[in-house]
Protein backbone atom coordinates (compact mmCIF):
# COMPACT_ATOMS: atom_id res chain seq x y z
CA UNK A 1 0.00 0.00 0.00
CA UNK A 2 2.89 2.52 0.85
CA UNK A 3 4.25 2.42 -2.54
CA UNK A 4 6.56 5.17 -3.32
CA UNK A 5 4.92 7.54 -5.62
CA UNK A 6 6.51 10.21 -8.02
CA UNK A 7 5.27 13.91 -6.74
CA UNK A 8 3.68 15.19 -9.81
CA UNK A 9 1.05 12.20 -8.91
CA UNK A 10 0.49 13.26 -5.25
CA UNK A 11 -0.06 16.50 -6.78
CA UNK A 12 -2.92 15.50 -8.72
CA UNK A 13 -4.38 13.47 -5.83
CA UNK A 14 -6.59 16.25 -4.10
CA UNK A 15 -7.51 17.48 -7.14
CA UNK A 16 -8.98 13.94 -8.60
CA UNK A 17 -10.65 14.00 -5.00
CA UNK A 18 -12.48 17.04 -5.50
CA UNK A 19 -13.77 16.22 -8.88
CA UNK A 20 -14.82 12.92 -7.81
CA UNK A 21 -16.74 14.82 -5.23
CA UNK A 22 -17.98 16.73 -7.61
CA UNK A 23 -19.33 14.01 -9.68
CA UNK A 24 -21.22 12.32 -7.11
CA UNK A 25 -23.25 15.80 -5.97
CA UNK A 26 -23.94 15.31 -10.09
CA UNK A 27 -25.18 11.78 -8.89
CA UNK A 28 -22.43 10.22 -11.46
CA UNK A 29 -21.19 6.43 -10.32
CA UNK A 30 -19.20 6.20 -12.77
CA UNK A 31 -16.25 7.55 -14.73
CA UNK A 32 -14.16 6.93 -17.75
CA UNK A 33 -10.45 8.13 -17.46
CA UNK A 34 -11.76 10.29 -20.76
CA UNK A 35 -14.28 12.11 -18.58
CA UNK A 36 -12.56 12.89 -15.89
CA UNK A 37 -9.64 13.85 -18.31
CA UNK A 38 -11.94 16.61 -20.00
CA UNK A 39 -12.66 17.96 -16.85
CA UNK A 40 -9.60 18.33 -14.84
CA UNK A 41 -7.87 19.11 -17.93
CA UNK A 42 -5.27 16.22 -17.60
CA UNK A 43 -4.71 14.22 -20.17
CA UNK A 44 -6.38 10.36 -19.55
CA UNK A 45 -3.37 8.74 -20.18
CA UNK A 46 -1.42 10.31 -17.15
CA UNK A 47 -4.83 9.68 -15.49
CA UNK A 48 -4.70 5.96 -16.02
CA UNK A 49 -0.93 6.11 -14.90
CA UNK A 50 -1.51 7.92 -11.73
CA UNK A 51 -4.43 5.45 -10.98
CA UNK A 52 -2.16 2.21 -11.79
CA UNK A 53 0.06 3.04 -8.84
CA UNK A 54 -2.29 2.53 -6.49
CA UNK A 55 -3.57 -0.88 -8.14
CA UNK A 56 -6.44 -1.50 -10.24
CA UNK A 57 -9.34 0.99 -9.27
CA UNK A 58 -11.24 0.24 -12.70
CA UNK A 59 -11.92 -2.20 -14.73
CA UNK A 60 -11.59 -2.14 -18.73
CA UNK A 61 -14.32 -0.87 -20.76
CA UNK A 62 -16.10 -0.07 -18.00
CA UNK A 63 -14.25 2.83 -16.39
CA UNK A 64 -14.48 3.30 -12.33
CA UNK A 65 -16.88 3.54 -9.72
CA UNK A 66 -16.76 7.12 -8.60
CA UNK A 67 -18.15 5.73 -4.93
CA UNK A 68 -15.40 3.14 -4.43
CA UNK A 69 -12.34 6.01 -6.09
CA UNK A 70 -13.61 8.52 -3.14
CA UNK A 71 -13.65 6.25 -0.56
CA UNK A 72 -9.91 5.19 -1.23
CA UNK A 73 -8.71 9.03 -1.82
CA UNK A 74 -10.34 9.77 1.33
CA UNK A 75 -8.20 7.48 3.19
CA UNK A 76 -5.12 7.77 1.39
CA UNK A 77 -5.30 11.78 2.12
CA UNK A 78 -6.84 11.33 5.33
CA UNK A 79 -9.66 13.15 4.87
CA UNK A 80 -11.01 11.34 7.43
CA UNK A 81 -8.83 13.33 10.17
CA UNK A 82 -9.54 17.03 10.69
CA UNK A 83 -5.86 18.76 9.92
CA UNK A 84 -5.18 21.86 12.00
CA UNK A 85 -2.87 24.35 10.48
CA UNK A 86 -0.94 27.25 12.03
CA UNK A 87 -0.91 30.48 10.29
CA UNK A 88 2.34 32.99 11.37
CA UNK A 89 2.06 36.47 10.43
CA UNK A 90 -1.54 37.72 9.84
CA UNK A 91 -0.57 40.32 7.21
CA UNK A 92 -2.48 40.88 4.25
CA UNK A 93 -1.96 37.62 2.52
CA UNK A 94 -2.32 36.28 5.91
CA UNK A 95 -5.78 38.31 6.40
CA UNK A 96 -6.88 36.80 2.95
CA UNK A 97 -5.45 33.22 3.80
CA UNK A 98 -7.82 33.17 7.26
CA UNK A 99 -10.60 34.23 4.75
CA UNK A 100 -10.21 31.75 2.30
CA UNK A 101 -12.14 29.17 1.41
CA UNK A 102 -10.33 25.64 1.94
CA UNK A 103 -13.21 23.78 -0.04
CA UNK A 104 -16.03 22.00 1.85
CA UNK A 105 -13.94 18.82 0.29
CA UNK A 106 -10.73 19.45 2.12
CA UNK A 107 -10.46 18.56 6.37
CA UNK A 108 -7.78 21.16 6.39
CA UNK A 109 -8.29 24.62 8.59
CA UNK A 110 -6.56 27.20 10.25
CA UNK A 111 -6.71 26.34 13.44
CA UNK A 112 -4.40 29.41 15.08
CA UNK A 113 -2.88 32.61 13.78
CA UNK A 114 0.18 34.32 15.23
CA UNK A 115 1.42 37.80 15.42
CA UNK A 116 3.69 40.05 17.34
CA UNK A 117 1.46 43.18 16.28
CA UNK A 118 -0.34 44.07 20.08
CA UNK A 119 -3.81 45.26 18.07
CA UNK A 120 -3.92 41.45 16.62
CA UNK A 121 -2.62 39.25 19.60
CA UNK A 122 -6.06 38.37 21.74
CA UNK A 123 -8.40 39.13 18.72
CA UNK A 124 -10.22 36.55 16.95
CA UNK A 125 -10.30 36.90 13.01
CA UNK A 126 -12.50 34.76 10.84
CA UNK A 127 -13.11 32.53 13.58
CA UNK A 128 -9.20 32.12 14.61
CA UNK A 129 -7.67 33.37 17.37
CA UNK A 130 -4.56 35.41 17.19
CA UNK A 131 -1.98 34.16 19.44
CA UNK A 132 1.54 36.18 20.70
CA UNK A 133 4.34 34.77 18.96
CA UNK A 134 5.64 34.02 22.23
CA UNK A 135 3.03 31.35 22.89
CA UNK A 136 4.00 29.57 19.85
CA UNK A 137 5.87 26.49 20.94
CA UNK A 138 3.01 25.87 23.46
CA UNK A 139 0.00 26.44 21.62
CA UNK A 140 1.28 23.97 18.61
CA UNK A 141 1.61 21.48 20.99
CA UNK A 142 -1.41 21.97 22.91
CA UNK A 143 -3.27 21.75 19.58
CA UNK A 144 -1.10 19.03 18.15
CA UNK A 145 -0.57 21.05 14.87
CA UNK A 146 2.59 20.12 12.27
CA UNK A 147 1.60 22.15 9.21
CA UNK A 148 2.51 25.71 9.27
CA UNK A 149 1.51 28.91 6.55
CA UNK A 150 4.16 31.64 7.24
CA UNK A 151 3.21 34.88 5.67
CA UNK A 152 5.76 37.05 7.57
CA UNK A 153 8.35 39.53 6.16
CA UNK A 154 11.24 37.54 4.46
CA UNK A 155 13.82 39.31 6.61
CA UNK A 156 12.47 37.02 9.71
CA UNK A 157 11.21 33.96 7.99
CA UNK A 158 14.34 31.85 8.92
CA UNK A 159 14.03 32.71 12.53
CA UNK A 160 10.71 32.44 12.51
CA UNK A 161 10.95 28.83 10.56
CA UNK A 162 13.54 27.54 13.11
CA UNK A 163 11.08 28.27 16.04
CA UNK A 164 8.58 26.50 14.43
CA UNK A 165 10.72 23.42 13.91
CA UNK A 166 11.19 23.84 17.37
CA UNK A 167 7.75 23.29 17.94
CA UNK A 168 7.90 20.18 16.06
CA UNK A 169 6.19 21.26 12.92
CA UNK A 170 6.59 19.12 10.03
CA UNK A 171 5.77 20.64 7.02
CA UNK A 172 5.63 24.11 6.39
CA UNK A 173 3.92 26.44 3.59
CA UNK A 174 6.23 29.08 2.85
CA UNK A 175 5.30 32.09 1.16
CA UNK A 176 7.92 34.59 1.79
CA UNK A 177 10.13 35.16 -0.87
CA UNK A 178 13.47 34.02 0.60
CA UNK A 179 14.42 30.03 0.53
CA UNK A 180 14.30 28.65 4.07
CA UNK A 181 17.14 25.82 5.45
CA UNK A 182 15.31 22.96 7.52
CA UNK A 183 16.62 19.71 9.16
CA UNK A 184 15.87 16.42 7.54
CA UNK A 185 12.62 15.39 7.73
CA UNK A 186 10.75 18.57 7.82
CA UNK A 187 9.30 19.79 4.43
CA UNK A 188 8.84 22.71 2.82
CA UNK A 189 6.46 23.81 -0.01
CA UNK A 190 7.44 27.10 -1.50
CA UNK A 191 4.49 28.95 -3.20
CA UNK A 192 6.70 32.02 -4.46
CA UNK A 193 3.98 34.45 -6.59
CA UNK A 194 6.36 36.36 -8.55
CA UNK A 195 7.99 33.69 -9.60
CA UNK A 196 5.23 32.02 -10.55
CA UNK A 197 4.52 35.26 -12.29
CA UNK A 198 7.34 35.52 -14.13
CA UNK A 199 7.58 32.04 -15.31
CA UNK A 200 4.75 32.77 -16.66
CA UNK A 201 5.55 36.00 -19.07
CA UNK A 202 8.39 34.10 -19.69
CA UNK A 203 6.44 30.93 -20.88
CA UNK A 204 4.32 33.91 -23.11
CA UNK A 205 7.52 35.67 -24.40
CA UNK A 206 9.22 32.33 -25.41
CA UNK A 207 6.94 29.57 -25.72
CA UNK B 1 19.00 31.49 -28.72
CA UNK B 2 15.65 30.45 -28.56
CA UNK B 3 16.33 26.86 -27.55
CA UNK B 4 13.39 25.16 -25.44
CA UNK B 5 14.16 24.67 -21.97
CA UNK B 6 12.24 22.75 -19.62
CA UNK B 7 9.68 23.64 -17.81
CA UNK B 8 11.23 23.38 -14.24
CA UNK B 9 14.45 25.12 -15.57
CA UNK B 10 12.28 28.05 -16.70
CA UNK B 11 10.55 27.97 -13.80
CA UNK B 12 13.69 28.62 -11.69
CA UNK B 13 14.93 31.40 -13.81
CA UNK B 14 13.28 34.29 -11.53
CA UNK B 15 14.76 32.86 -8.51
CA UNK B 16 18.45 32.73 -9.83
CA UNK B 17 17.81 36.43 -10.99
CA UNK B 18 16.78 37.31 -7.90
CA UNK B 19 19.69 36.05 -6.12
CA UNK B 20 22.18 36.75 -8.40
CA UNK B 21 21.02 40.55 -7.57
CA UNK B 22 21.05 39.96 -3.87
CA UNK B 23 24.89 38.93 -4.49
CA UNK B 24 25.59 41.93 -6.62
CA UNK B 25 24.11 43.89 -3.58
CA UNK B 26 26.27 42.48 -1.34
CA UNK B 27 29.22 43.37 -3.54
CA UNK B 28 29.76 39.47 -4.39
CA UNK B 29 31.22 39.81 -8.04
CA UNK B 30 32.24 36.09 -8.66
CA UNK B 31 29.50 32.94 -7.11
CA UNK B 32 30.50 29.15 -7.53
CA UNK B 33 27.32 26.49 -8.33
CA UNK B 34 28.10 25.62 -4.98
CA UNK B 35 28.02 28.75 -3.05
CA UNK B 36 24.36 29.48 -5.24
CA UNK B 37 23.13 25.98 -4.37
CA UNK B 38 23.89 26.88 -0.44
CA UNK B 39 22.02 29.61 -0.83
CA UNK B 40 18.73 29.01 -3.48
CA UNK B 41 17.84 25.10 -1.43
CA UNK B 42 18.85 23.81 -5.38
CA UNK B 43 21.87 21.30 -5.39
CA UNK B 44 24.78 22.68 -7.47
CA UNK B 45 24.51 19.59 -10.51
CA UNK B 46 20.85 20.98 -10.94
CA UNK B 47 21.88 24.71 -11.19
CA UNK B 48 24.96 23.64 -13.73
CA UNK B 49 22.44 21.77 -15.66
CA UNK B 50 20.01 24.69 -16.21
CA UNK B 51 22.44 27.13 -16.95
CA UNK B 52 24.30 24.60 -19.87
CA UNK B 53 20.66 25.15 -21.47
CA UNK B 54 22.07 28.77 -22.33
CA UNK B 55 25.58 27.90 -23.27
CA UNK B 56 28.62 28.68 -20.93
CA UNK B 57 28.12 31.39 -18.98
CA UNK B 58 30.93 30.41 -16.78
CA UNK B 59 34.41 28.88 -16.55
CA UNK B 60 35.65 25.41 -14.26
CA UNK B 61 37.30 26.66 -11.01
CA UNK B 62 36.38 30.52 -11.76
CA UNK B 63 32.77 30.12 -11.04
CA UNK B 64 30.13 32.76 -12.62
CA UNK B 65 30.84 36.29 -13.29
CA UNK B 66 27.66 37.83 -11.31
CA UNK B 67 27.27 40.45 -13.34
CA UNK B 68 27.49 38.91 -16.51
CA UNK B 69 24.83 36.32 -15.44
CA UNK B 70 22.25 38.97 -14.24
CA UNK B 71 22.63 40.50 -17.05
CA UNK B 72 21.97 37.67 -19.21
CA UNK B 73 18.54 36.20 -17.13
CA UNK B 74 17.59 40.05 -17.20
CA UNK B 75 17.48 39.96 -20.98
CA UNK B 76 15.94 36.49 -20.92
CA UNK B 77 13.42 37.51 -18.21
CA UNK B 78 12.36 40.45 -20.00
CA UNK B 79 13.15 42.44 -17.37
CA UNK B 80 13.78 45.58 -19.39
CA UNK B 81 10.42 45.69 -20.00
CA UNK B 82 8.13 46.49 -17.17
CA UNK B 83 4.74 43.96 -17.98
CA UNK B 84 1.37 45.01 -17.10
CA UNK B 85 -1.17 42.96 -15.62
CA UNK B 86 -4.54 42.90 -14.30
CA UNK B 87 -6.38 41.86 -11.66
CA UNK B 88 -10.11 40.20 -11.62
CA UNK B 89 -11.77 40.29 -8.34
CA UNK B 90 -11.06 42.58 -5.67
CA UNK B 91 -12.40 40.46 -2.45
CA UNK B 92 -10.14 39.43 0.11
CA UNK B 93 -7.49 37.36 -1.91
CA UNK B 94 -7.56 40.25 -4.74
CA UNK B 95 -6.91 42.49 -2.12
CA UNK B 96 -4.31 41.00 -0.46
CA UNK B 97 -2.63 40.64 -4.56
CA UNK B 98 -2.87 44.58 -4.80
CA UNK B 99 -0.76 44.60 -1.45
CA UNK B 100 1.66 42.13 -2.46
CA UNK B 101 5.35 43.26 -2.77
CA UNK B 102 5.91 41.76 -6.22
CA UNK B 103 9.57 42.61 -5.41
CA UNK B 104 12.18 45.61 -6.57
CA UNK B 105 13.62 42.84 -8.45
CA UNK B 106 10.81 42.13 -10.86
CA UNK B 107 9.53 44.38 -13.30
CA UNK B 108 5.92 43.44 -12.93
CA UNK B 109 3.11 45.24 -11.41
CA UNK B 110 -0.53 45.79 -11.40
CA UNK B 111 -1.58 47.96 -13.28
CA UNK B 112 -5.66 47.63 -13.53
CA UNK B 113 -8.12 46.01 -11.29
CA UNK B 114 -11.84 44.86 -12.04
CA UNK B 115 -14.88 44.20 -10.17
CA UNK B 116 -18.52 44.40 -10.26
CA UNK B 117 -18.91 45.65 -7.01
CA UNK B 118 -19.96 49.58 -7.21
CA UNK B 119 -18.24 50.18 -4.02
CA UNK B 120 -15.01 49.48 -5.30
CA UNK B 121 -15.41 50.69 -9.04
CA UNK B 122 -13.97 53.89 -9.43
CA UNK B 123 -11.68 53.72 -6.30
CA UNK B 124 -7.97 53.19 -6.30
CA UNK B 125 -6.94 49.98 -3.68
CA UNK B 126 -3.12 50.23 -3.23
CA UNK B 127 -2.30 52.86 -5.73
CA UNK B 128 -4.00 50.31 -8.29
CA UNK B 129 -7.54 51.85 -10.16
CA UNK B 130 -10.48 49.27 -9.96
CA UNK B 131 -12.33 49.12 -13.42
CA UNK B 132 -16.12 48.04 -13.77
CA UNK B 133 -16.05 44.25 -15.34
CA UNK B 134 -18.05 46.38 -18.56
CA UNK B 135 -14.60 47.96 -19.09
CA UNK B 136 -12.67 45.04 -19.54
CA UNK B 137 -12.04 44.80 -22.89
CA UNK B 138 -11.42 48.27 -23.29
CA UNK B 139 -8.82 48.66 -20.61
CA UNK B 140 -7.12 45.44 -21.16
CA UNK B 141 -6.79 46.99 -25.44
CA UNK B 142 -5.69 50.28 -23.81
CA UNK B 143 -3.34 48.93 -21.47
CA UNK B 144 -2.33 46.77 -23.85
CA UNK B 145 -2.28 44.14 -21.04
CA UNK B 146 -2.14 40.37 -21.82
CA UNK B 147 -1.33 38.59 -18.25
CA UNK B 148 -4.27 38.41 -15.93
CA UNK B 149 -4.59 37.13 -12.46
CA UNK B 150 -8.41 36.21 -11.45
CA UNK B 151 -9.43 35.42 -8.00
CA UNK B 152 -13.02 35.65 -8.52
CA UNK B 153 -15.69 33.18 -7.25
CA UNK B 154 -15.47 29.53 -8.74
CA UNK B 155 -18.74 29.93 -10.69
CA UNK B 156 -18.14 32.11 -13.03
CA UNK B 157 -13.68 31.68 -13.50
CA UNK B 158 -14.55 29.92 -17.19
CA UNK B 159 -17.09 33.15 -18.00
CA UNK B 160 -14.09 35.53 -17.07
CA UNK B 161 -11.45 33.64 -19.11
CA UNK B 162 -13.43 34.01 -21.78
CA UNK B 163 -13.89 37.37 -21.53
CA UNK B 164 -10.00 37.30 -20.75
CA UNK B 165 -8.98 35.48 -24.19
CA UNK B 166 -11.59 37.35 -25.80
CA UNK B 167 -9.65 40.74 -25.04
CA UNK B 168 -6.50 39.18 -25.72
CA UNK B 169 -4.96 37.69 -22.51
CA UNK B 170 -2.38 35.54 -23.34
CA UNK B 171 -1.40 34.12 -19.48
CA UNK B 172 -3.61 33.73 -16.64
CA UNK B 173 -2.84 32.80 -13.12
CA UNK B 174 -5.86 31.08 -12.00
CA UNK B 175 -6.15 31.32 -8.07
CA UNK B 176 -9.65 30.04 -8.46
CA UNK B 177 -10.48 26.15 -7.95
CA UNK B 178 -12.01 24.92 -10.82
CA UNK B 179 -9.77 24.05 -13.79
CA UNK B 180 -10.65 26.36 -16.77
CA UNK B 181 -10.43 25.53 -20.50
CA UNK B 182 -8.36 27.92 -22.77
CA UNK B 183 -8.17 28.23 -26.60
CA UNK B 184 -4.64 26.82 -28.02
CA UNK B 185 -1.67 29.54 -27.60
CA UNK B 186 -3.18 30.82 -23.98
CA UNK B 187 -1.51 29.54 -20.91
CA UNK B 188 -2.69 28.80 -17.69
CA UNK B 189 -0.72 28.71 -14.28
CA UNK B 190 -3.43 27.09 -11.80
CA UNK B 191 -2.13 28.12 -8.07
CA UNK B 192 -4.49 25.99 -6.14
CA UNK B 193 -3.86 26.81 -2.54
CA UNK B 194 -6.16 23.98 -1.22
CA UNK B 195 -4.20 21.73 -3.50
CA UNK B 196 -1.19 22.80 -2.05
CA UNK B 197 -1.59 22.42 1.25
CA UNK B 198 -3.01 19.02 0.68
CA UNK B 199 0.15 18.09 -1.06
CA UNK B 200 2.12 18.85 1.88
CA UNK B 201 0.09 16.77 4.11
CA UNK B 202 -0.22 14.19 2.27
CA UNK B 203 3.69 14.03 1.82
CA UNK B 204 4.46 14.46 5.50
CA UNK B 205 1.82 11.41 6.29
CA UNK B 206 3.30 8.83 3.34
CA UNK B 207 7.12 10.66 3.40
Amino acid sequence: METKIPEATAKRLPLYYRYLNNLLYANKLRVSSAELAESIQVDAATIRRDFSYFGPLGKRGYGYDVHKLIDFFKKILDQDTLTNVALIGVGNLGHALLNFNFHKNSNVRISAAFDVNPKLIGSVQSNVPVYDMRQLQEQLKDQRIEIAIITVPATIAQKVVDELVQGGIKGIMNFTTVRISVPEGVRIQNIDLTNELQTLIYAINHG
